[in-house]
C-alpha cells in the first residue's frame, strides 16, 4: 500500500473510519477533504491569473495555461512538494507553475499572499458545501419534520413541564416547537454561509503588493472575488476577520443543540413507563450484546452524542478571533478542522432525518398518559374559572383542594356562586378539550415554514445556476 | 446591618466588591440587578392587565390599581414572601394582590404562567439594557477608535505577521482593523437585542389558559406585547425559544473577543524592545509593589483577563439550548447569570474606551522598528518586480539573496534586463515609499462607520422616545 | 447608604442576592469574601515580618507592631488607598505601614513582590475554606447519600440502561454508584486543596531581592511558608504554578458534574409516569404560578442548572495556565473568580444534601416498574442458561422469540435438554430474585467509603488543631 | 479502490491527513484506530474465556479456540457483520463465534454486556498508548528540556514582567519553569493512565448476569481483569465510572497548556525586535509566499493552535459524566473522539521536542535587551537597599526618582546615610551581578527532574516486561 493510502479502519478518526462510511456521506469530501482544499486552492490562484489577464496585465493564454494546470493539480503533488519547501501554499504554487510552463509561471500568486488564497478558498469551499449539501439536507429534514407535525397535529398529548404532567397539547405542537427552532437556525446558518468574505489584500492586508501592480487594487479585489461569487471581507490584514467564520460556526452548533433538545425528547418519550414513540428496528437488529430483548434508542442517543462533541469545538473558533498584529499563525492549524464540524452536522442531519421518517407513534400510550392525571392536571382550568369570576386567592384555594384529594370539577360547582358556563363545562370534561390552540398553532408554524423552506430552495437553485 | 443590606467587601463576587464600584457603571443596576428583575416583572404583570382592560375583560380601574401596585413593590417583600411559598413569581403575584386589593387581584397574572411574566420581563431589561447603556458606550468606544485611527493614519508603523517584521502599514491602519470588526459585532449585537421576545402562551405554550379567557389568544399575544415594545416568540412552550437570547450572548463573547485581540496588540505594542505605544499612568500610581520602575499594560491586561471569565459562559447558554419536553427547569438558576456577562461586557467597553482616549504613540519607536530591517523587508517589492517582469522563480531568487546577505535593491538592479522605473524606484527607497493602500483603506473604513455608528445612534434615540 | 454597603436586591450577582442568602453560607464569606482576602494578604505580611524577625533581621517588636497592624486592616480603607495609587498590595502596605509605624514600615512586604503575598493568601484561604466549610459539608453528602444507600439497599428497582428497562437490581445500589463518585471526588479534592502552594521568589521567581536579603532565600521560603501550613511551589516565576489551582477546580466542577448526574437520575425517577421517587413539598409551597396541583423536582433541577453555569467556569483557569514570560497580568481579573465556582460548590452541596435528606421513596411505583416489563426482561438470564448449556446462537434465539412475543419461560423449559435447576427455576421466578450482588455490593461500598471518610474527617480534624 | 481504503487526501480529518503523516507517528495506529479497538476487544474477549477456562467453566480448547480466532479478526469483518445486525459488539462475537467454532461460541462474550468489553478494552488501550508512546515521548522531551536548561543556565536573560523589562535572571532559569511544569504534569498523566480501570458487571453494573455463572463475581472480576493488568473500577453500572478517563483528559489538556504557554513564550522571544530565539530554518525552507525574507516561528505556532482545538475537547469529558441511570447511551459516539485528543498531544509532543532540539540562541540579543533598560531595572534593588536600611517611603521614593530620570546609583549613594557595602555595590555593577539564584535554581529544579524521569522510565520498562 503506498505512503497515500490508508485503510479505513488504521485511521484515528471517528469521522473518517464510521460517520463517513454511509454512502451518502461520501459527497461530502469533495468540499472537506484536503484534496478539495488544494483544488479550491488552485481554482482561486486560476481566477487570480484569469482577472489579471481580464484587467489586461498577462495575456489570456497564461491564463488559461494557468487554469488547465490548475485543473490537473492534486493534493498528492503538492504534499510531496510541501516535505522539500516546509510550505503549503508555496508547493502549490512551484506545482502550478511547472504545470503551466516558463510563460505563465510568474503570475501565477503575483501579488498574493498565502492568506488571500488559503482565506478565499476555504469560504467558498464552506460556502459550497453549506449552499449544495448542508442547506437542502437541512430543508429536507425540516420538511420531514413539518409532515410529521402536521401528521400528528390532533394527537392528544399530555404537556409536560419538569418532567411533571402539566396541561394537554398535542404532538404535532410539542413537534413543531422544533419545526420553528430548527427553521430559524436554517436560515441563520444560510445567511452566515452567504456573509462569507474572501480576500486579496496581501501580506499584512494593506494592498501593499497589489498597489505595486494594480491602478485600483480595492476595485480588483472587488471584481476578481466577484468571479467566484464572493465579496471581499470588510477589513483584513494578513487574514479575513474570524467572525465570518465564527458566526458560521455558532449557527451551526445551536443548530446541534436544536437536534439535541429534539433528541433528548424523542429518548425520554421512548422511555419504558412513558412509550410514546418509537425508533423503528430493523426483523435483524440488535439492541443488547447481553439483553436480547432491548430496543434502544440509539439514533436519538447517537446524535444528542455528536452534540457533546462538537459544541465545545466553537470555542476554537472563539480563540481565534485572537491573532496578534497582523496576523499571528496560532490559528492555522485549529482552521484546518472546521470542516469536521460542518461534516458532523451534515451526518447528524440525515440521521436525525432517516429516525423522524421512520418514527413509530403508539397512540394508545399517548391516551393512557393523557389521562392519567386528569384529576390533577384539571386544576389550571378549575383555578381560572374561579378567578375569572372574582374569586379572590382561588390559586390557592384550587392548591388546597387538589392536594387534599377532592374531585376538582365536582368541588369546582360546589364553590362557584353561578352555573358553569357551557364552554367551561365542555372544557372540564376532559384533557382533550382543554387544548388551547395546539392545532392552529401548529397549523401556523407549519405553513409558515413551508413557505420560508420553499423560498429558501428556490433560492438556491437559482444561486446555484449562476455559479 | 439589618438582612437585606451588604457590606460590600462582604461580597463574593468581584463584579460586585470591585467592577461595579466605578461610579459610571452604577447605573447598570437599574436594569440588571435582582431589583431591577423585579420591578420589570411587575411592570409585565401591570401591563397584562391593562391589556385585558384594552380588551374589556376587566375595567380600567383595575388596571390602576395593578399598576399602582406594580410602581411600589419590592425585592425586599417579594422575597420574604418567597421564603414561605418557595416560588417567586407566586410570591410576587401574592405581594401585588395585596396591594392592589380584592377586586383587582384575581385579574392578576391571570392565565399566565411563571414565565410567560418573566421570560417577557427578561427579555424587556436586557433589551433596555442594550439600547441605553451598552450600545451607546459602544459606540463612544467605536467614535474613539476611529478618531484614534484617522489620527494615526499616517503614522507609518513596520507590519507584524508572526511577531515578524512583514510589509510596512500605519497605524492608523492597524487601529482601523478594530473599526471594522467592533463594527460589525455592534451591529449585530444590536440586532439581536432588538430581537429579544416575549411570550403569553401559558404553560406548555399552547396557549391552553388563554384559550378559556380570551377569544384569539394568538392576536392578543401580539397586542399585549406590542404594548411593551416587544414581539412574540416565533413559537413557545411553557419559555421562550432559547435561539433569541444564545444569539445574543454569542453577539457579546464575540464583541469581547474583538476587544481581548486589540487588547493583545496593544499589550505587545508596549513590550520594553517596542514601545511603540503606551498606557498613560497618573502621577501617583504604582505599577508594582517591588519594582518601582514599572508602568505595565494594566489596563490592557484587564481586558484580556475579562474575555477569559466571561467568553467561557456562552457554554451555559449553549447548554441551556436542551430543556426537555415543554420545559425542565434545568435553565433557572442558569438564566439568572445572563445579566453578569453584560454587565462585565460594559465594564470592558468604558475601561476599553478610557484607556484608547489616553492612548500615548511613541514616534521615535514607531521609526526606529520601521527601519530596523528594511534590508529584509524589501524582498516582497523586489520579488513582485522580478516576477512582473518576467523572471521565472523570482521568489527563490529573492529568498536565497536575502538569506546570503545581499544588498537587495542593488542585486535587483543588476537581475533586471531593463532599468527600474521611476515608480519602483521610489518604492524602493524606503518602507514610508511601500505603504500600499494603508492611509486609503483607513479612511474608506473609517468613513463607513462614522456614517452607521450616526445612522445606529439616531435610531436608538428615535426608538427611545417612543418606548 | 454610604459607598461601601449594597442593599443586597441591587446587586447583580445572584451569588449574592440569591444564593447566599442561606443562613448556612453565610461563614462562606469569611474566606472568599474580598475582606477575607484582605485578612488574609495582612495575614501573609504579618507573617513575612515575623519570619524576618525569627531569622534575627528586624525585631520581634517590629514583628509584634506589623501583626498588630495586620490584625486592624479593612478591604474599605485599602480600595480607599487604591484609588489614589491604582495598585491594591502596594495601598495594602501603605495601609499597614502607617498603623505599625515608621520603624516598623520598612519591613513590611520587604523584598516581596505583590504575588509572593497574593498568591500565597489566595493558597491559604482556598485550602480554609476547603479544609473548614467545602469538604465537612461533602462529608456530610457523603454521609447521607450511603444511609439512603443503605436503607434501601434491598428496595428492588428496575435497572434502566437507554432509558429502557434492562436488569433489576435495588434502589440503594443505585444510588450507592453515587457513594462511590462522589467519595472518589471528595478524596480528590482534598488531595487538591492540600497541595495549594505559596511562594516567596520574588518579581520573576528567581529570588533577586530575596538575595540580596537572605543567606539562603530558598530554605527562607519553606520555613517562613511553614508558619502557614503551606508548602512551596516546585518552581515559581512572579507567580506560582497555575496547576495547582487548575487541578482543585478541575476536582471541584467534575465534582459539580457528578452531582449534576445524581440529580438528572432524580429529576427522572419523578416523573409523572415512573413516580419513584419525590421531593418533599412543604404544606404552604407552590409549584406553579398556573397550575396550582404541580410539585416539581425543584431543588434537583437547581443543582443541575447551577452545574451548567459553573462546569464552563473551569476554561478560564485552563485559559490561565498560559501567562507570558515570568507573568503578564492577564490572569488577575480572571484569578478573582475562582472563589464564586467554590462558593457555588458549597452551596449546591447544602442543597443536594437537605434534598436528599427528605427524599421520599414511593415503594409501589418501584414494584410496578419492576415488575411491568418481566416477560421481556427476563430474556438476559434465558439466554444465559441457554448458552452455558451449550446452544449455539442462544442470544439470536432469544431475541426472537421475545420479539414473537413467546412466553419465555415456558420457551426455554421446550429449548433446554435437560430440565432447570432449582437454582435456575427460582431466578426465573421473578426479577427480585435476579438482582445479581446489587444487595451486596452496595454494602461493600457504602462500608468502604463509610471507613474513608471517618479517615478522612478525623485527619482533618487533627490538623485543624495544629492550624 | 474498495471500499475499506482511502486515499488518505480524501479524508475530512487533519489528524489523517496531516499530522499523522510523520513515521514516527504511524505507530500510534496500533493504540488508536479503530482496527486496534477491535483487536483490543478481541483480546477481552478472549481473556475472558481464557479466565472462565482457569476457573473451570469451559476447557482449556475452547479458551485455545477463542484465543486464536481473536488473534485473526479484522475490523472489516466486523464492520460487514456490523451493517447486518448493528450492533457493534454483538457484530464482534458472531465473528469470533464462527472463526472459534460452535463449541467454542456459547462461550464467547458469556455473561457480558458490550460494556464490559468496549470499556476494558478502551482501559487497555488508552494506558498501553500512554504507557508505550506518550509517556516516552513525553520524558524525552523532559529530558530535552532540562538539557538546554542546563546549557542555558548562566546565559544571562532580562527577566519580563507584563511585557516589561522586570529583574535579570538567565535563560536557562526561564526554561526550567517549564521542566518543572512539564514534569509535574508528566507524573500527573502516568498516575491517572495506570489508574484506567476495566470492567465485569453486566448490563447494569448489579453483576446479575454473572451472579447466575459464577460462585464469586467480585473476585472474578478482579482476577480476570488482572491478567489483563487492570483495577476494577470502584463501581460500575453498564458503564466504568467515568471519572478515570476524564482525570486522564484533563491530565492531558492541562499538559497541552503547558505547552501552549512554553511555545506563547518561544514565539515572542523571536519577534524581530526580540529576536533571542530562533527556530532553525532549513536551507529550502520557505517562511512566506509572497515575502522571500520571512522566517517564522512555525513549529510554536502549530503547537499552539493544536491546543486551541483541543483543550476545549475536554468539555465533551465533562459532558459524559452524565450518563442517565445505569447508563444511556449519549457517550457513545463521544468516547470515540478520545483518541483523537490522547494522539493530537503525542504529535505536539514529538514536534515540541524536534523543535526544541534546534532552538538558536541568539546571545547578543540576549546581551543587549539586558542591558537596555538596567537605568530603570536597577530600581528593585537600589529601593531594597535604601528600606533595609530603615528608610521610610523607599518604594515611592525610588519610583520617583526614576519617574524624573536620575541615575539611581548615584542618587542612591546620595540618600544612603551610609556608604554601599562592598556587596551591594556589586550587585548594582551591572544586570549580570543581580541575577539572584537563577543559576542555582536551575540546577536544583533540573536535577531533581532528572531523578524522577530516570526513575519513571525504569518503573515504565519494568511494568512493560510485566505485561
Amino acid at each position: 500500500m503506498d505512503t497515500t493510502t490508508l485503510d479505513i479502519f488504521a485511521s484515528v478518526s471517528p469521522l473518517e473510519y464510521r460517520y463517513l462510511h454511509m454512502p451518502e456521506a461520501a459527497e461530502v469530501r469533495a468540499y472537506l477533504a484536503e484534496e478539495a482544499f488544494v483544488r479550491y486552492m488552485a481554482k482561486v490562484e486560476a481566477a487570480l491569473v484569469e482577472a489579471y489577464a481580464a484587467e489586461g496585465l498577462c495575456s489570456k493564454e497564461i491564463a488559461q495555461a494557468v487554469a488547465q494546470a490548475a485543473s490537473r493539480i492534486t493534493a498528492a503533488e503538492v504534499y510531496h512538494e510541501e516535505e522539500r519547501i516546509h510550505h503549503e501554499t508555496r508547493a502549490l504554487v512551484n506545482c502550478l507553475a511547472q504545470k503551466a510552463g516558463a510563460t505563465a509561471a510568474p503570475w501565477i500568486h503575483l501579488g498574493a499572499t498565502s492568506e488571500d488564497i488559503i482565506g478565499t478558498a476555504n469560504a467558498l469551499r464552506y460556502r459550497d458545501f453549506c449552499r449544495r449539501m448542508l442547506l437542502p439536507a437541512l430543508c429536507e429534514l425540516e420538511k420531514t419534520l413539518i409532515s410529521l407535525s402536521l401528521r400528528e397535529k390532533e394527537s392528544c398529548q399530555i404537556g409536560r413541564t419538569h418532567g411533571q404532567h402539566a396541561v394537554p397539547l398535542t404532538l404535532g405542537f410539542a413537534l413543531c416547537e422544533y419545526v420553528s427552532r430548527l427553521g430559524g437556525r436554517i436560515v441563520r446558518l444560510g445567511e452566515c454561509s452567504d456573509n462569507l468574505r474572501g480576500k486579496f489584500s496581501g501580506a499584512v492586508g494593506a494592498y501593499n503588493a497589489q498597489s505595486l501592480l494594480l491602478a485600483d487594487p480595492l476595485e480588483f479585489e472587488k471584481t476578481f472575488l466577484a468571479t467566484l461569487g464572493l465579496k471581499p471581507a470588510d477589513h483584513s490584514t494578513q487574514i479575513i476577520e474570524p467572525e465570518y467564520t465564527l458566526d458560521l460556526l455558532h449557527a451551526a452548533v445551536s443548530l446541534f443543540g436544536v437536534f439535541a433538545n429534539l433528541s433528548d425528547d424523542m429518548r425520554h418519550l421512548q422511555r419504558s413507563e412513558i412509550g410514546e414513540i418509537s425508533e423503528e428496528f430493523t426483523a435483524a437488529q440488535v439492541g443488547s450484546s447481553t439483553m436480547p430483548h432491548k430496543q434502544n434508542p440509539i439514533s436519538f442517543e447517537n446524535i444528542k452524542s455528536l452534540w457533546k462533541v462538537f459544541v465545545p469545538r466553537v470555542f476554537t473558533a472563539y480563540l481565534d478571533q485572537i491573532s496578534e498584529h497582523q496576523r499571528d499563525l496560532t490559528n492555522s492549524a485549529s482552521s484546518r478542522f472546521v470542516g469536521e464540524i460542518l461534516c458532523a452536522l451534515y451526518i447528524a442531519t440525515l440521521r436525525l432525518n432517516a429516525t423522524l421518517g421512520r418514527l413509530g407513534v403508539n397512540r394508545a400510550a399517548l391516551e393512557v398518559n393523557l389521562k392519567k392525571n386528569w384529576h390533577k392536571t384539571i386544576a389550571e382550568p378549575c383555578y381560572l374559572i374561579l378567578a375569572r369570576n372574582g374569586h379572590v386567592g382561588a390559586h390557592e384555594r384550587v392548591r388546597k383542594a387538589v392536594q387534599s384529594g377532592e374531585n376538582l370539577s365536582a368541588w369546582l360547582s360546589k364553590e362557584l356562586v353561578r352555573p358553569l358556563t357551557a364552554s367551561e363545562e365542555n372544557t372540564l370534561r376532559g384533557p382533550e378539550h382543554y387544548l388551547g390552540l395546539a392545532i392552529k398553532k401548529t397549523e401556523v408554524v407549519c405553513q409558515e415554514w413551508q413557505e420560508k423552506i420553499a423560498a429558501l430552495e428556490v433560492f438556491q437553485s437559482r444561486r446555484d445556476c449562476r455559479c
